[in-house]
Formats: structure tokens, sequence, C-alpha cells
């Protein structure tokens, strides 16, 4: 059996808050004590927030290049700045849609920029983390500092999809759970070689906890996961389910 | 809190098998009573298998263009073949891929059909159900018949993406539960319309039951999820997953 709960109780998150610490409050609230193969998954919103990712948009200036896709994608000009600046490369527009390359390599509607509740004035906006495996890693360690237990620590996104309706919950961070596991070589029960080699074992943690967190508003920012396979320092992270440039015939 | 149960003793299903008794039978062993908001995710493959759509190689002869196409991508031809019976259009091929529209729109490799875990002398092939949303729909109404529950159903296969290394489970057919949830007009916490304004609700789901299905046996094929927010009879079909020609920018 696999259970996820959504922690209650985490508070509004500002620049410098100890995000493990409000989860490990929330846990205890929640009269739940961290198993060594729980998962924690936390909305990159409340991430970005606690490492001071928040933008005002006042202090942008648009250079041309903004200027002008922005009438192109009929976007405030300061937004789309901040989208270029945090972009190796678009990838498709339309009216509304910037498609771009994240630097990171994440393929995503404005570079994952997010002016949703972020402050109650709108002229806000939400960059990803810097790093969000580094992120992961950092939140893993001081989780096992408050508890003695280090979780797998998931940091997810919601991301739109060519082809189909609906964003779906995606995993940016990872630490200490496999971003991805590689079924390559393992046989059927009669013996053939797999068509399904490799799973992207992340996102659909990711998917799953974001059944839970809502999107309309943020008082279920971190969800735990409890139930499946152990996780291990050793996992790959998140940056292992961007599929390189060469494999990708949808570029 | 959403518990999800991968249900054991499910016996290799063949053509014609009743999987909603089947099913009934898994659940009363694992002591579990169905409950109204219950879903039961199944995986496509033996949704396939009770409805018979296991085709024998050996009466597939490939015409003239599945030959020609089975050399570009180093695949059997009467694979081939049936991949373009299935098919309204080939999206994307290379070397060992075939990404192609499904008749029912779904974008994906080898328009779904499946050679692990079909027979043990390994000849055959599956083909996905000839109406996935049907199929859930019929196995809802059989399983009601059982249990005097309906429960939501989701028919699930394993996708891969543009992007991102690794597959996840997808919805392809869906029944008494929302394929998407519409956001759309929905404030954020401080009352900004919210950039994310469409969930792929049904995907979530399957992804996360794919955690506990597994991908190198079929011991596992149906997981009951528990907990959501409730079903109903008026829910979208997994048809509502697909994006339309007009607005797909990855065609």
């Amino acid at each position: 059996m696999v259970q996820l709960f959504a922690l209650e109780g985490i508070p509004p998150v500002v620049a410098g808050d100890d995000l493990a610490k409000l989860t490990v409050d929330a846990l205890e609230l929640a009269e739940l004590q961290l198993q060594p193969a729980d998962v924690l998954v936390f909305a990159q919103k409340v991430v970005s927030k606690a490492e001071g990712r928040r933008v005002d948009l006042a202090t942008v200036t648009p250079g041309e290049r903004a200027l002008e896709l922005a009438r192109t994608v009929g976007k405030d000009p300061r937004l789309v700045e901040l989208v270029l600046r945090e972009s190796r490369r678009i990838v498709r527009t339309a009216k509304d849609v910037l498609i771009v390359e994240h630097r990171l390599g994440l393929i995503m509607a404005n570079a994952g920029i997010d002016q949703s509740n972020v402050h109650e004035d709108g002229n806000f906006a939400l960059l990803l983390p810097e790093d969000p495996d580094g992120s992961a890693g950092r939140l893993r360690t001081r989780l096992g500092e408050l508890t003695s237990v280090q979780p797998g620590v998931i940091i997810s996104d919601s991301f739109g999809r060519p082809w189909r309706v609906g964003t779906v919950g995606v995993a940016i961070g990872c630490a200490g759970v496999a971003s991805i596991i590689d079924m390559r070589g393992k046989p059927d029960m009669f013996g053939r070689p797999l068509r399904v080699t490799v799973i992207g074992h992340g996102d659909e943690i990711a998917a799953a906890a974001s059944l839970l967190m809502g999107q309309a508003d943020e008082a279920r920012p971190v969800v735990l996961v409890r139930g499946l396979a152990s996780t291990s320092a050793k996992a790959k992270p998140a940056s292992a389910l961007l599929r390189p440039p060469e494999t990708d015939l949808f570029r």
C-alpha cells in the first residue's frame, strides 16, 4: 500500500524560512513520524519563496527582444524579460504561449515563472529555484538533522504537455529517491526483453502528490508519500529526467 | 489522505474473461470493500486481453508501406503493418522509433501495440482496446452490478514523452472520474486568475497507480485508489485529455 498525506498548517512561506523546520512542525501536528523510505514532495513555489526567488516586476526593464516578443505572445514585457533571462532558447511562441528551454534544461511555459499566489498586489513574479536538485539535497540533509531520518525529497511543478490537455506534476528536483528507474535488460514474465525500459519514477511521484496539493491555494504545498520502494542516497537526480538533445525528436 | 492498493491474485487474463469479476475476487481476497469515491485503475494490457485484442503475427501480411517503414525503423514488418492499421498518421520515425497518432487520437510509440508479456512464444501482439472510454464505462457498470457500488474506472498505459526521459502512466480510458479538472476562472489565494487552468487529473491518477503496478510482470495490473474527491457519472472521458489539433504547437 502507498499512502499520501497532504500536510496541513504550513504557513505562508517567505524568503529565509526554514522549510524543513516548517515541514517537521506540520508532520508533528499531523502526528506523523518520518520513516526512512518516506518521500516528501514540495511544491516548487514554496521552495522558490524560501530561497528568495521573488522578483518585483517594477525593478525589471525589458530589452528590445522582450518588448518585441511580448507583442507576439501578448504578455507583460517585464515578465517576458525575466523569461528570456531564465532561458537558453525559445521553443514555441503563439498568442498567450511562450514555451522555452529553461537554463536548467526543462522545456516549459514561461520558464516556470509564476505570477499566481506570489503576492497580494500581483506585481511580483517567482522564479524557479537556482538549482532544484541542490535544493532537494539541502532539504533532505536538513530534514535529517531535525528528525534523524533522511527522507527522499522531490520538488514538483505543474507542466503542460504537447498533444495532451491539462497539466501534470513533474519532478524538477530529486534527492534520495530515484528520478528514473532503468529496467533495460530485465525480462518480462515470458523472458522477452521489456518494451518499456526506463520509468519516469520521479515524475510519477510528483503527479501523485499533485492530486493532493490542489492549485487554487497554497495550503497544502507539501505531501508525504509513504510505502514506495526504498529511497537511496545514490539515486539519480531530476536532471536525469531531461532528454539529451541527440535523442529528442521534438526539439 | 489518499491510499493506493495494488490488488494481488489477479490470474493471467485471457479473451472473454470477466475482468470486473476477477477484480471483485481480488478485492475480497484483500478484504477491501468498494466505496463510492474509489477509483480502480486497470493496466491497458489486461483490458485488451480480456477483450480479445491479441493478434497472431503469423496471420499478418505486411504491405509495401509497412515493409519500407520497417526498414527505416528496424522493426518487424508485421508489427509495423499492425501499427499502420491502427494509426491515422505517422508523427516521427527514426531507428527503433515509430511514433504515430493512433486512430483514437493518442500520440504514442507503436500505436500502443505491445509485444511484452503477451504470450510465451513471443509471436503475438496486443492492440489497444477498440474504445477505451467505452471499456472503462462497461467495467464501471459491471463492477456496480457485482458490488452495488460504481467506482471511477481508469484504463492506463505507459507513455514516453518528448523532452523527458522515462515513461509515465497516462489515462487512455475514464469513466465516472474526471479526466480533466477545469480551474479556469477560479482565483488564486490573492484573487488573481490562476495561471494553471486545466489539470490532467486522469493522467495524474494513472501515473500514481503506475507506481504500484510495476512493469516487469503482470501480477499487479489493477490498483485501487481511495480518498480522492468524489467521482461523478458526468465526469469527462479520457478523450477530453486529447489536445485538439488547432491548439497543438507540436504536431
